[in-house]
């Protein structure tokens, strides 16, 4: 530095460590530095011992035997369901849904519990690098509410099913109050953007699905929906309509490139050519679908036909975590053993699934998902200074197949720190669970 | 307290929390106390208020807000392999082996090597919960050495192979060296105990198979294989001996209660009946057979017969970590997802294979297992007060889907503390990363 040159002023410089962008070309830059500011990446480059750039930043954080990378996308969840986490395993479906889940959720869900449920799933999900999350449950502005708190990046996606329970709005509203809801949350804060959800094609009518997709195509919002799940659900669209999941809502003409279709374990060929032809997204929830022995879905088919994938946890009460870590090493682990082929779901593909493919999944690859210039800064530090993360042979292998969300140190959402040395910073994580198990204590002396 | 009463004089005692006992009826003790001295567990209560019984413990564990617990067995290692944690993934299972991992065993590995790498392995085990574990690979004896460092109870199981490679004993030798090995390390170290292991049916000869598993049987000692692991060798030894796995070791007649069957992927209904009538014991790795392709073990019938199944990590070439948390979670899933029945391996059942059923295939269940009065202490202490294990509706659902390795907070071996609120006691970390990232280091340098 001679002193002349003018210093640049950030917010946020990380240098040291591995960094692993997930941009084009998916290079792993040793000794990198990353300049912040305004919630954006400024800068990104190596950092030789001989640059000359010299950088006056608020906060500089030391990244020397950690992976830098882009914070997790957890593109499928219902937040408020960790107030259930534990409460019914290893159950029939049915039983579990119908004598359990769904009483549970009449009686217990409310307004209150979506913010305190979705608060303390976001102090689980900072402390475990995920950055993002797309959620999908009822009083989805509570979830907005909390995501606003804890500063995390949300898809906020209303649901929509035709039957009457809790906020679910009738038939004849569906139209105004999906509208009302984007416009709502549409500028209302920066990290947060709004989506709408039909639970399903087998609890929504056709008139329901279209209605919904329609106002969330004019939005240019995504359009979530439960799709393929079961093999019940196969046989009750079979019966109902004649077609498979997939032809029916392709002949409801709702399938597009906003379609974020969640689980698909089911699919015939035809189905797969027809979400690859409308540039369907896809949500995969590998653990929530091998609890719920829900099937598999056919994801090395579907990535060969150019179809995004995302990864997602699914809610606490099938899961019973939201760690993004695991379901990497699951969803790496799972398809080699189905396929009888280790060679498919790589490190790389899978770390790819859970980052940029999770951002294009919900239509926001332009703001996150990999670390460049002009990108918000949602960015995750992992200390590889372990005895469970030593040695590193392999940066990519190491973190979907050894490391777990409790080697996260540090996490930046839109340029803010959100958790530094595993201390969270937004939420009052004491207070969090506090506040969850209240809501337990009464679901419990509620139980026989 | 009178005054009057005799103090008992424990070096440990336990306060607090729920204790998961393991023992027969497999009870939650509500704010349990457990005494131990010399070792031992000398008591197990429900601490209720008015309990007159006073006590003078060397040292008081605090067990507020924890789950109490058997220490974690790990049926199945090869330990030193962390040193080749990451080097080889997503690889077809004959390149994994005959360009990646054979080569690196011939040039890597020695008496040091096993050593170093053993006791990384060491540290992350205690560090995730795991008190006891079973070992096979070369320089069998570095790997007891380092348990002895380490404090861990350990079975070490000298390997055999037809193939000269390292120090594997030529056939001549056997059974002096499988002798010497079990007189070297039987009465050595109290938490060490010696046994044999034949690779597999395809790499030992029938003699072999009948020499290695006569000096276990007459020494009364665990007779350790690879079985039925994959589809490859199903056919080799239907070609070589016209019989499967099981029926080719029958036929030899060297199955009985103590032989421990590693992996078990394909098995026939004769199969599973035979080993069934033997009493053979059975180690389950399924992370290791996910992420290699390999098949996977039929537990759930494996378990209707009566079999006694116990978990393990396999090496860390194939896992790629030693936590057996995350063995349980997915033992428990997938399971699920391939019988198509959610309710096969529920919690409790996979909390006992990692447990008491662990200590009785490696024939440990009189010394470990579980938490009663006359048993060795082997306990562990997960911290509950976290956001991914809040609310706790059901302690065992938490242990198996939601927790992992890094809520261990406190580790107890053969009544000594090993791990207190994460901090290693009997291991230098730092010494013992160091020492494997050299070793990574020089075979990082010498691949292209």
């Amino acid at each position: 530095m001679d002193g002349k040159e003018p210093k640049e002023e950030l917010d946020i410089l990380i240098e040291g460590g591995k960094l692993i962008t997930m941009a084009e070309g998916n290079e792993i830059i040793e000794n990198p530095r990353i300049g912040i500011a305004g919630g954006r990446i400024v800068f990104v480059e190596s950092g030789l011992p001989e640059s000359s750039k010299a950088y006056v930043a608020a906060e500089a954080i030391d990244a020397r035997g950690c992976i830098v990378m882009p914070g997790l996308i957890n593109t499928h969840t219902h937040l408020p369901m960790v107030c259930f986490r534990g409460m019914a395993d290893d159950l029939p479906l049915m039983s579990w849904l119908n004598d359990h889940i769904f009483p549970a959720e009449a009686r217990y869900v409310n307004r209150d519990m979506a913010y305190a449920g979705s608060l303390l799933a976001m102090a689980e999900m900072v402390l475990s690098g995920t950055t993002t999350f797309c959620d999908s449950y009822f009083f989805e502005s509570s979830v907005a509410h909390a995501a606003m708190t804890a500063g995390m990046r949300a898809v906020v996606a209303l649901g929509f099913i035709d039957i009457q329970v809790l906020d679910s709005p009738e038939p004849s509203r569906q139209r105004e109050i999906a509208e009302g809801f984007i416009n709502r949350w549409r500028n209302r804060a920066p990290l947060v953007s709004p989506a709408l959800c039909c639970h399903s094609p087998y609890t929504c009518s056709p008139e329901t699905l279209k209605t919904v997709e329609k106002v969330a195509s004019k939005a240019g919002v995504p359009f979530v929906i439960h799709l393929a799940e079961t093999k019940e659900e196969i046989h009750l669209i079979e019966e109902r309509h004649n077609r498979t999941p997939i032809g029916h809502l392709r002949d409801l003409a709702i399938l597009d490139e906003k379609t974020v279709a969640v689980h698909c374990n089911w699919l015939s060929e035809e189905d797969m050519d027809i979400m690859a032809a409308a540039d369907v997204k896809v949500c995969h929830n590998p653990e929530s679908n091998m609890k719920l022995a829900a099937g598999m879905a056919p994801v090395p088919s579907l990535i060969d036909r150019g179809i995004r994938v995302g990864l997602g946890t699914d809610g606490c009460a099938s899961n019973n975590d939201l760690d993004m870590f695991r379901e990497m090493g699951t969803t790496a682990r799972i398809h080699k053993v189905i396929e009888m082929d280790p060679t498919v779901m790589d490190a790389a593909t899978v770390l790819k699934m859970a980052t940029i493919d999770g951002a294009r999944v919900l239509g926001i690859d332009d703001r996150t998902g990999s670390i460049e210039p002009g990108k918000e800064a949602d960015i995750i530090l992992v200390d590889l200074r372990r005895p469970h993360l030593t040695p590193v042979h392999n940066c990519r292998s190491q973190l979907v197949y050894a490391a777990s969300g409790a080697d996260v140190t540090t996490s930046i959402i839109g340029g803010k720190i959100v958790m530094k040395d595993r201390r969270l910073l937004t939420i009052d994580v004491n207070a969090a669970m506090s506040e969850v198990r209240k809501i337990a204590a009464v679901i419990s002396s509620d139980r026989p």
